[in-house]
C-alpha cells in the first residue's frame, strides 16, 4: 500500500447523511427554499479513527482535516496537532485520530508513504463497536474537502437566442442541471434577473416561473438549477453572452439500444437522458422538483439503474441516506410503505450486484426497521400508521377505513426479504410472520365474488383498487393461477379505476410483463412515452395525459408549472425493454451471473449493450434471427 | 403582546446540544484541539414552528433565519420566502415556518407588531408531538444569531510588567477567561508568540506551557483562554501594549459573606471567583482544563450555584445538554454513575427552584435513562457496565471484581428520585426496585465484622473503601444509627484509605456535616482551602496536597502543568458554609420556601446574603447573638 492510495475517510454513513441533507434542503421555488418535510439529521459529530502498524523503518505522516474541526493525533501515547508531520517507527505504532466537527462530516485525510488513509482504518463513534472506515472515489484529493461533492462540467451554448417580450430568451438543446453564466458584454451592466424554465412557457412567464435568480456579481454564474430555457427580461442579446455550465456527478452510462423501431430507440435515448439527469449524488425524483430523495422513487430507480449505469455506489449512497441511523424512530420520508420498500430495495440491490458486505452492513438496520414496523400492527395483526406516519401507497381513491390491503402486501413482501436474508435461527420467525400475514390477507381482504383483493376489511364496502392486486403479482405473493385471475378481474377490468400515477403505473406494467402481456405493454410504451416525444419532450415527464394539448401539460399539484419535466420514474422503459424484451436479468441464484432470453417477435434488428451484474453484455439480433449474446 | 418581546426561538434542547458540542470541542492543549471523548451529536436539522392567530386587523410580519438556512413561511396556504414582509389578516391566520439547517441550530426570529416570535409558538421535529418552542434571554436581538453565545467584557490591565528570560511577562491580578490583546507599538511588528499560564511558572516554561498562540493580525487578539500570566518571548515591554479582555456569560453573583474570621471570608471570596469563572454557558469542570461538561462535576456545581447565583438557567442548560436526546444509547459522558447523578441532579434542581415545567419536560428522559440503566443489571440484579461504559465512581483503588457497591448506592438513590417524581401507577414499581436493591446491597455488600460496605461481593476480599459508605450517608439510604456506625468504622477510621480527589471529598464533607461534625469540617476547610490561600491561590485548584511546596503543585495526570488551578468542584466551601454553618436551605416540602437555622458557636459576627428558592435572604449575627434573618 502506498500513500498514493490515500483518500478522505469518515464514519460509514455520515457522508451520505450529510449530503442527503444538503440535497433535501436544496429545493428552491419562486424565491423560497423548501426543505424536505421529514426527520433530517444524523451524521456524527465526534468520531475516532484507529490503526495499528508494524513498521520496518522510520516513517512519517501528516493528518489533514477541515479547518473548523477540533482534532488531534495520538501516536503511541503522544498527542500531536493535525497538519504537522509526525515521525514514528520502526516497530509497533498505534495511531488514532480524534476528531469533532459540528458544521459537517468529521473526515480525515492522512498523507504518508506507509501510514496513510487507505484501506484498513477502523472508525468508532463512542456508541457502537468499531467498524471499517468509509471512503469513496470522489474524495481522493487532500485539498478537496468532503463538504462539496465534485461535479464534472460540460459547457452548452444556446441553440437559439431570440428577442421576445422585451427581453432575450436563450434555448438549450436539451434539459440540463446547469449553472447559467451571464457574462456582461457592456460595462456597468448590473447582474440581470434571470428566469429559468424547463419549458419555454415557464421561462417566459415571469409571474409563475419556478426559478429566478441573479448571477453572482463576481463569477457571473447562477446557482445550479434544472433548465432548458433562460429568459432575461429587459436584456438585449448583444448585452450579454449566456452559456449553461452543465454540472453532473460522473456516473458513466453503460447502456446502448438500437433496434429497427426508431420510436423505441428514441424512447430509450430520452429515458437515458432523463434518468442520467436524475442520477446526482443520490437518485432524485426530479431535477427541478422535488430534488428530494424519496424511498419509493429510489426503489424504482434501482430497476432502471442496473441496466443503465450498473453503478452500485449511487444505489448504496441512496439506500444508506434514506435509512439513517439506529435507533430508528420514524419511517423513510415518514412513509410506512417507503420503509417497506427500503427493505425490498436491499434485495433488489443484492440481486443485482451480489454485494454481501453492504447487505451485512445494512442488515441490523433492516432488522430494527422491521421491528418498528411489526410493532405498529393493530390487534388483528395488520400494519397501520402511527399518528405522524403517512400510509401513502399511491395518490388514489382508496377506501382507507382500517388497515389498507396494499400496505399488507408490501409488508408480506418485506417479510419475505427478511426471511430470505436473516441468519439461521431468525429466518423461521420472519417466514412464520409472512405465512400468517398472507393467510390473514386472504381471509380478510380477498373477495371471492369480485375475484380481487379489496382495500378495506373493516368498512364493509368491498371497494377494489388495482394496487393491492398488482403488488400481489409483482411480489409473487399469490399463486400463478391467482395472478392470472387478478389480471382478468382487475388489470384488464375497465370497471376498476385506472392507475393515474406513473409511480404505480411502473408496478402495473411490471405485473403485466411478468404475466407475459408484452404486446400490450409495448403498445402502452409507444402510446405514453411516444406520446410525450410527439409533444417535443427532450426528457420524460412526471405525468402525462395524452389527451391534453401541450400548453396544458405543465400544470400539476394545482400549480401552472408544477409538473416536473424530467422525472426519474418516467425512465422505466429502460427497465421494461431490457428486462422483458431484450430479456436480460441477473441470475439471483448465482450472484454475478446473468440470463438472457430475448422475447420473440419484437426485434427484427437489435444492437443493444447493457450492464448486468458487473459485466457488460451485447445482444445482437440481425434480420430477426436468433440473438447473438457476447460479453464486452 | 408586542413585537418588542420577539426573540430567537428553536426546538427545545437544540441550542444546548449545539453549544455543548462547541464547548466540548473547545479544549486546546499545546497546539492541538482535544474534543471530548463521548458521543456528541443531536441538535435537530429540520424543524417547523407553528402558531394560530385570530387577527382583529391587518398586520404584517417578517421571518429571519441564519443566512445558510433553507426555509420558507406558510401563511394560510400561501408560501413565502423568509426575509420579506408578509401581510395578513384580519381573521384566522395560520402561520408556520419550515426550516432546515445543517451547520447550526435551525432557529427563527419573527418580527411584527402582532405576529412575532414571543411565547406561544409550537415546535415540531417530525418525530414527536409538538412542544412549546424554546427561547432565552441571551438571544433577543434579531441581528445576533444563536451560533455565538453573547459574552460581556471587562478589560484588565496587567498589574505587573517585567522583563524576564529575554521577553516580557505580564501578570494580571487574578485568573481570567480572557482574550489577550497585544497591540503593537512599533510598526512592522509581526504578531508575537504568546504563552499563557495559570501560573507564572507555566507561562515562563515555553516548552511545557499549555497554551500558546499568536494574536490575530487584524484584531490583535488571541482566542479566549484561561490565563493569569502572559509571556511574550523576545518582545520588549515598549514594543507592545498588552491587555486582557475578560469575557464572561452574564450571570450575576447574588451571594456575599462576611464574618469575623478573615480567612473564611477570603475562602468564600476566592471560591466565588473560582465558581463564577467556571459558570460559562454551562457548568465547566475547569476553565483551563478540561473545559468539558461533566455530569459529576455539574452535579456538585448545583449545590454551590444555588447559594451563589441562584440562576436556574445555567443548571437547566447543563442538564439538558448532558442528557441529549431520546432514544438514549450511551451514558452521560460514557460514565454509568454520571447517568445516575443526572437523575439525582433533576431532584436537586427541582428542590432548589420548584420548576415543575422543567421537571416534566425532562421526565421522559429520566424514565428512558433509568430503563437503560435497569436493563444492564447482571443476573443478581446489580448494575454493571456494558462493553464501552465507564464505571467511574472515583479515582480510587477499588476492588472492581463484579458489581461495585458504590454504583449500587448511586442506583438506589436514583431509584428513590424516580419513585418520588413518577406519576401514580409508576411510583410503586420504582419504590419496589429500590427496596429490593437495598435489601440485596445489605445482604451482599454489608460486612458485619468491619461494620462497613465492601466494594465487591464476588472477590471474597471484603475490601473497604470510603465511597459506598459515604454515599449511603449522603443519600440517606441507611438508618441514622447505621450512619453513625459508618462514621466511626469508616469515616474516622484511618485504616480505610483516605479520599484523594476533591470530587469525592465533597461527598465525604457533606456526609460529615450531615452527621453534625461541623467543627471537624471547618478545620478541614481552613486547612485545605486556607492552605491554598497561603500558597497564594487566587482561584481554587483541582487538587491540593498541603505537604508539597508551591513549585510541585502544578503537576497532575503526569503532566508538569496538568493541574487545573481554577476548578468548579473546589468551590464547595460556598455550599458547606451556606448550608450547614449559615444553615440556610430550600424547604423541599414547600417549593419556593426556605429554612434558616445558623449553627451555633461558629460566628460571632456574620453578614451574609444568599439566594434561596428565588428569594434573597440576609442573615446577620452581631456579637454572637441570635441571627436576624430578613429578605431582600
Amino acid at each position: 500500500m502506498s500513500g498514493n492510495e490515500a483518500r478522505w475517510i469518515w464514519y460509514p454513513g455520515d457522508l451520505e447523511l450529510y449530503h442527503a441533507m444538503k440535497q433535501n434542503f436544496s429545493r428552491v421555488e419562486r424565491g423560497f427554499s423548501w426543505p424536505a418535510f421529514w426527520k433530517s439529521e444524523g451524521f456524527r459529530n465526534r468520531v475516532v479513527f484507529r490503526r495499528e502498524y508494524q513498521l520496518k523503518a522510520e516513517t512519517s505522516f501528516t493528518v489533514l482535516t477541515a479547518p473548523d474541526a477540533s482534532a488531534f493525533v495520538r501516536m503511541n501515547g503522544g498527542k500531536y496537532p493535525v497538519g504537522t508531520k509526525i515521525v514514528c517507527g520502526p516497530g509497533a505504532v498505534s495511531v488514532s485520530v480524534h476528531i469533532g466537527r459540528i458544521s459537517g462530516v468529521p473526515a480525515v485525510y492522512i498523507q504518508g508513504d506507509v501510514i496513510c488513509s487507505d484501506d484498513g482504518w477502523l472508525a468508532e463513534d463512542y456508541c457502537q463497536p468499531a467498524v471499517p472506515a468509509a471512503s469513496n472515489r470522489y474524495f481522493t484529493e487532500p485539498d478537496r474537502q468532503v463538504d462539496v461533492w465534485p461535479m464534472r462540467e460540460t459547457v452548452y451554448e444556446p441553440v437559439s437566442v431570440e428577442t421576445v417580450n422585451g427581453g432575450t430568451l436563450y434555448t438549450f438543446e436539451t434539459e440540463l442541471t446547469a449553472s447559467l453564466e451571464v457574462m456582461p458584454l457592456q460595462a456597468g451592466l448590473e447582474p440581470p434577473l434571470v428566469y429559468l424554465g424547463e419549458s419555454r412557457a415557464e421561462a417566459l412567464d415571469t409571474a409563475q416561473c419556478y426559478y429566478f435568480c441573479r448571477p453572482d456579481a463576481l463569477t457571473h454564474r447562477c446557482p445550479r438549477q434544472a433548465l432548458r430555457y433562460a429568459f432575461l427580461p429587459g436584456v438585449a442579446p448583444e448585452s450579454a453572452r449566456v452559456r449553461a455550465i452543465h454540472q453532473f456527478v460522473d456516473i458513466p452510462v453503460r447502456a446502448a439500444f438500437q433496434c429497427d423501431d426508431e420510436e423505441l430507440n428514441r424512447i430509450f435515448e430520452v429515458a437515458v437522458h432523463t434518468f442520467s439527469l436524475c442520477c446526482d449524488v443520490f437518485f432524485l425524483d426530479g431535477i427541478k422538483r422535488d430534488k428530494w430523495i424519496w424511498g419509493g422513487d429510489a426503489y424504482q430507480s434501482l430497476f432502471v439503474n442496473r441496466y443503465l449505469t450498473g453503478d452500485r455506489e449511487i444505489e448504496q449512497r441512496t439506500l444508506t441516506a434514506l435509512r439513517g441511523n439506529d435507533p430508528v424512530t420514524t419511517h423513510v420520508n415518514t412513509i410506512v410503505d417507503y420503509s417497506l420498500l427500503w427493505i425490498l430495495s436491499l434485495q433488489e440491490h443484492f440481486d443485482t450486484y451480489g454485494d454481501r458486505e453492504y447487505l451485512d452492513r445494512m442488515w441490523p438496520k433492516a432488522e430494527s426497521l422491521m421491528a418498528l414496523l411489526l410493532g405498529q400492527r393493530n390487534e388483528d395483526g395488520f400494519l397501520i400508521g402511527r399518528e405522524k406516519d403517512w400510509v401513502f401507497v399511491d395518490w388514489a381513491d382508496f377506501d382507507r377505513d382500517g388497515p389498507l390491503c396494499a400496505e399488507q402486501m408490501f409488508l408480506a413482501a418485506a417479510l419475505g426479504v427478511m426471511a430470505r436474508f436473516a441468519p439461521e435461527g431468525k429466518k423461521e420467525a420472519y417466514q412464520a410472520e409472512q405465512t400468517e400475514l398472507l393467510e390473514k390477507i386472504e381471509r380478510c381482504f380477498w373477495d371471492e365474488e369480485q375475484r380481487a383483493y379489496v382495500d378495506s376489511c373493516t368498512s364493509g364496502k368491498r371497494h377494489v383498487t388495482r394496487h393491492a392486486n398488482i403488488l400481489a403479482i409483482v411480489f409473487g405473493l399469490v399463486s400463478p393461477e391467482r395472478q392470472r385471475v387478478l389480471a382478468e378481474s382487475v388489470l384488464f377490468n375497465s370497471a376498476v379505476p385506472a392507475i393515474t400515477t406513473p409511480y404505480f403505473r411502473f408496478f402495473e406494467l411490471d405485473a403485466l410483463c411478468r404475466l407475459g402481456y408484452l404486446r400490450e405493454v409495448l403498445e402502452e410504451i409507444k402510446a405514453y412515452w411516444g406520446g410525450m416525444l410527439h409533444m417535443g419532450a427532450v426528457t420524460f415527464w412526471e405525468e402525462f395525459d395524452p389527451g391534453l394539448p401541450l400548453e396544458q401539460q405543465y400544470a400539476m399539484y394545482g400549480d401552472p408549472f408544477g409538473k416536473s419535466l424530467c422525472h426519474a420514474w418516467a425512465a422505466s422503459p429502460i427497465y421494461l425493454l431490457a428486462r422483458y424484451y431484450v430479456g436480460l436479468r441477473p441470475d439471483t441464484q448465482a450472484p454475478g451471473g446473468y440470463e438472457c432470453h430475448p422475447a420473440e417477435g419484437f426485434f427484427r434488428e437489435l444492437d443493444c449493450t447493457l450492464p448486468v451484474g458487473g459485466r457488460t453484455v451485447r445482444i445482437r439480433i440481425r434480420d430477426g434471427k436468433n440473438a447473438e449474446i457476447s460479453e464486452e
